[in-house]
């Protein structure tokens, strides 16, 4: 590929410092003791830096799940069947999912995208169709993705978030369904961190130790494989990701370079958060980070990208599922930032 | 006082064990990977079994805030002068404070009850005056409270209750505010805990570090004085204590007598709690713990305990916030246990 025309390198927006100065004032003379909101008023004030507005809001939000199989799995990486993949798509199309479940708490706008499932989908309500193949291929034998595969998920993934721009959106939540995508999740987390493999798989969806110390020797030898070709953020995606995490990847830097701020959710995510942050200048800045995610390689993942998530809660479901239930978080830090009395108007003495 | 006949040694309910049993089933059969929501799970398993419902909910969630000021300011223990608890009672009465914001957007009805300020009060709109006295006595000179008064801080938490339970409330979340009172919680958990007063005094509303050993060597002289008399757990809240913290160990006894779970704020509901938990057999079942805050004490206090709580975000303000804060992550984990599908109803395999 040319990397000199490559979208998703374009810079990411810049943060409007004229808000968030005005976000910070606002936070020192609110009745309460300097400090005392603590996170809720960190995150109040990168929200109104980052949406342009001194007094931000998080009422507009759209989430995208993307699906795709993963051809690794044949190396029995998962402790589910691979149809699992196209099932749960039928049953976000029904509604009866986790992150169905917490889209209409939120009021937000779900959108499901299948880029791949080795079953043949039908058309099913809510659900997009952009399959690029059965599957991506097993990374331990060859690429996941070929060039043009790779492009076309980058480009489903801007191409969702061009339609929630199109709605005004004030928050995007990316979310994952992929049995075996822990495996290329946690190979990417090697070849970006340079650590080993058994710092980086973990149980998925629920491996025993056998299973996952199988997961490691699975990811040994495909970075072996693919030693040389590892040379840069878009090869390691295409190597060894698939096409829901190039889609979140994509959906992430368009975020970025639209000025849309993203909550992150767990593992897969924040290894395509990682990848978008290599990719894209200045991306880094649109990333919240929901969640800390009970599969063990997400640590070092945050640590990588100097993450404090919101919430600690053991999740590791994926579909977005952390992020949405962090949203709370961040429209209690906006109610509160816009809503509470100052000093002055309260006629409260200050310390 | 004659313990045989005080109303708060009463047992508190019992837990609904079928409850319990029909929620932990309905979580294993749910389209997600066993465990997969963390946290999530088990707090909708223990809401079931305290609710009695295999589908517990929390609609109607009552908070009640409890002003007193504190005799033991006179030593010089808060960054913030005496007369802001008075200020913000006015603040709560008309809407301005952090709790109010919060309880707005939950919907949950909030009452504030003004025991007994250096400021006499007014008839302030949704403010309940049940005055004590002008604060309670500077503990570090005689006991905070009188027995009689004692009696009385514990009935008025107990009577705000009886109000909840009448409005069939599903959840009670209690908040204080009371310039001086991280000095009576951290006297408290010293007495408690045997440990020493450097160890549970923090900075409160922004103390320096000068302050904060101020702070602790004031307590140190307090338990000295005391030594004797801090002979059960109704004496150490007596002369440690002050009435909005005696109203709060009152409100969680009651409403764990009455079967009604409690959420918990921080350092200075803990205090309240650990001691409810020490005058009531059974209490502690009753009670689920919001977050950690950012005071120092409160991590010794949520491990006396053997408490989890939902947030970390580095809050410390009372008023019952952090609490109101950790509403929305019941309300989801109720949301998920009872919206999710099953693997049958969705045709999902399982692993």
């Amino acid at each position: 590929m040319n990397t000199s025309t490559n979208w998703w390198e374009a810079p990411a927006a810049s943060i409007d410092q004229a808000a968030h100065s005005a976000a910070v004032a606002r936070q020192g003379v609110l009745t309460k003791p300097p400090g005392a909101l603590g996170r809720l008023e960190s995150v109040a004030i990168q929200l109104a830096g980052l949406q342009g507005r001194e007094k931000p809001e998080i009422n507009r939000i759209e989430i995208v799940v993307y699906a795709a199989d993963h051809g690794v799995v044949e190396e029995g990486v998962s402790a589910f069947p691979q149809v699992v993949t196209y099932e749960m798509v039928k049953n976000f199309a029904r509604g009866g999912a986790a992150i169905n479940v917490l889209a209409r708490s939120l009021g937000a706008n779900l959108a499901v995208v299948n880029l791949g499932t080795v079953v043949t989908p039908d058309e099913l309500p809510g659900v997009t169709n952009r399959v690029i193949a059965a599957g991506s291929a097993n990374f331990s034998k060859t690429a996941a993705m070929s060039e043009s595969q790779f492009e076309v998920a980058m480009e489903v993934g801007r191409d969702m978030v061009d339609q929630g721009l199109a709605r005004d959106m004030q928050l995007f939540i990316g979310g994952e369904m992929g049995i075996g995508n822990t495996t290329s999740a946690a190979a990417m987390g090697c070849a970006f961190l340079g650590v080993e493999p058994g710092e980086m798989a973990g149980p998925g969806t629920g491996l025993d130790a056998g299973g996952v110390s199988h997961k490691a020797h699975v990811i040994e030898r495909a970075l072996k494989l693919h030693a040389e070709a590892l040379n840069s953020p878009a090869a390691v995606l295409r190597i060894l990701g698939g096409f829901e995490i190039a889609a979140l990847a994509g959906s992430y830097i368009r975020c970025a370079q639209a000025g849309v701020p993203v909550l992150v959710d767990g593992f897969i995510s924040t290894s395509a958060a990682l990848c978008a942050t290599r990719l894209c200048a200045g991306c880094a800045d649109w990333l919240l980070y929901s969640h800390a995610s009970a599969e063990p390689g997400h640590a070092g993942l945050l640590r990588a990208l100097g993450a404090e998530p919101l919430l600690d809660l053991g999740m590791r479901l994926g579909e977005g599922s952390g992020a949405a239930v962090a949203v709370a978080l961040l429209r209690q830090a906006c109610a509160l930032h816009n809503e509470m009395a100052t000093f002055a108007e309260a006629g409260v003495s200050e310390a």
